[in-house]
């Protein structure tokens, strides 16, 4: 893998490279007088990259044009409950690559994914051990674990989001009314404990039916992200752990269409047949369930 | 200027380098089934660049959710008569790079620059001398030259599509009617020659009530755009031609938003004081007007 600014398949001419590179020359100058340093920093950095992109790629005016338009249809089909744009940067690995950036490892601190485009705030409330599906359909699954700090110390009053899909793949966003399922947020207990129901996650495409779908089958890549279910894990003076649990065994823990599978945050979803007294004493009646264990281990704020 | 793969201000340990660099592996090869070769080559090679630039800025990401929300609104404000997209492209220098790479110098074949979002389809026909305005106000213009390939030929039948922006500074696109104005097309004589009336440009911003005017103020940079009439012209296996001519001696040549300003595209547009017999014998009553040529020679198709 090389990176060099030039390297495209025909040569170029030495007084046509330089009339490029006094375009570029011309727009990094251009955010000169920006008074944030930063700003300027990041801007003049992504100048650079795209120029270098069009550059080595010789990029056709056709090709132009295709993009123009798919950021127009990315765009338009972007509202409340679809965000095509966080759909694109997941595909071109670009978000699981920030993520990476912003949560260095630290200790045996969880690692992080990404954060996909299904997150809502103010998610129900529910008790220990209570039950986040809310109607949404799929087998139950216990879920139990610790949060404890880099030190080991458990963190009592933690705050945890979790969600996921139901198992026709649907998270509540996608019903199309205003219902929350399949999400809910709770606390750690004074030793830092957690326990909740949720839903053995199965996998299921990303939405596929807009101009990232359409780039997926134009590259041949698959939509279909591993199973998980998503954690947002947050205390006090510790870094705000976001990131996923997946499923031993699952099929496309290889080729998940948004890069977010770590070998550390798969586990063993234990099935458990129909009858297998539950831990809170639940009937479940003739249904099987699965359980879990995802003890979390968050960094302190500022890593 | 550098164009390294990791350049940030902090030192990023080895095995974190390494693992950003694994995720951007995993997004190339992700590609690898693309049965189109060029698709292909150009997702890796957009992947690699803003991998790049993500892991050389160490983007955070509250400015990944700002890049995000930025596209949103992009795209929002984006509909049949706003184009942001092209206008981020274009202040980004990304258009002016595209033309570049895509009309190498050939011979003395008059140079290109950007095309901009005001270029609309069906234009009216207007005869030779004929008038682009279609009551669009501004002080009229006289513009002339010829239309020849690089051997000196003259090029009989060529079309020339012209607009421009009204002496307020907008297109007819902006006026939120239907009508056109301050656009037309017409073709040259038997011997490549051509004469219209126009309007004499003036400056203008770029519209910038939307996210690429807030970039623009944020980052100290001004809207405006050099004074120009935008000109495409095409004939016979030549290869056609996206230009402006810019008015010598206007105050936004060396700060132009969109960095379409090239040296051999400033003309002289002589100002007419009132009363001045017309080319054409047009009765301008006590109206200035200017006049200006332009000789236009367009390389061969497939250069």
């Amino acid at each position: 893998m090389t990176d060099s600014l030039d390297t495209p398949g025909v040569p170029v001419p030495a007084d046509q490279q330089e009339r490029e590179a006094e375009i570029t020359r011309r727009v990094l100058e251009s955010f000169g007088d920006c008074t944030d340093p930063r700003l300027r920093q990041v801007m003049q950095a992504l100048v650079r990259h795209l120029h270098s992109f069009v550059r080595e790629v010789r990029l056709t005016e056709q090709e132009w044009d295709a993009g123009i338009e798919f950021l127009t249809r990315a765009g338009h089909i972007t509202d409340e409950r679809r965000q095509e744009f966080i759909l694109l940067s997941d595909v071109l690995g670009l978000s699981m690559q920030t993520v990476a950036v912003n949560n260095e490892a630290y200790g045996d601190a969880t690692e992080a994914t990404v954060f996909g485009p299904f997150f809502v705030e103010n998610s129900p409330e529910i008790e220990l051990g209570g039950d986040i599906a809310f109607g949404a359909a799929g087998d139950p699954c216990w879920v139990e674990g610790t949060v404890t700090d880099t030190a080991g110390k458990p963190v009592p009053g933690a705050r945890i989001e979790v969600w996921e899909a139901d198992e026709d793949g649907f998270y509540d966003t996608q019903y199309g009314d205003d219902r929350m399922a399949a999400r809910a947020h709770l606390f750690t207990d004074s030793e830092g404990r957690y326990r909740f129901w949720g839903l053995t996650p199965t996998p299921y495409p990303i939405p596929h039916d807009g101009p990232v779908g359409q780039l997926l089958a134009a590259t041949g890549r698959s939509p279909m992200r591993a199973s998980h279910l998503h954690f947002m894990v947050g205390g006090p003076a510790l870094r705000t752990l976001v990131t996923h649990i997946f499923v031993r065994g699952d099929e496309f823990l290889d080729s998940d269409s948004v890069f977010g599978v770590k070998e550390s945050l798969v586990k063993d979803f234990r099935t458990q047949p129909a009858g297998t007294p539950t831990p809170d004493g639940r009937d479940l009646g003739d249904r099987s369930w699965s359980r879990v264990r995802f003890d979390i281990v968050l960094a302190p704020d500022g890593t």
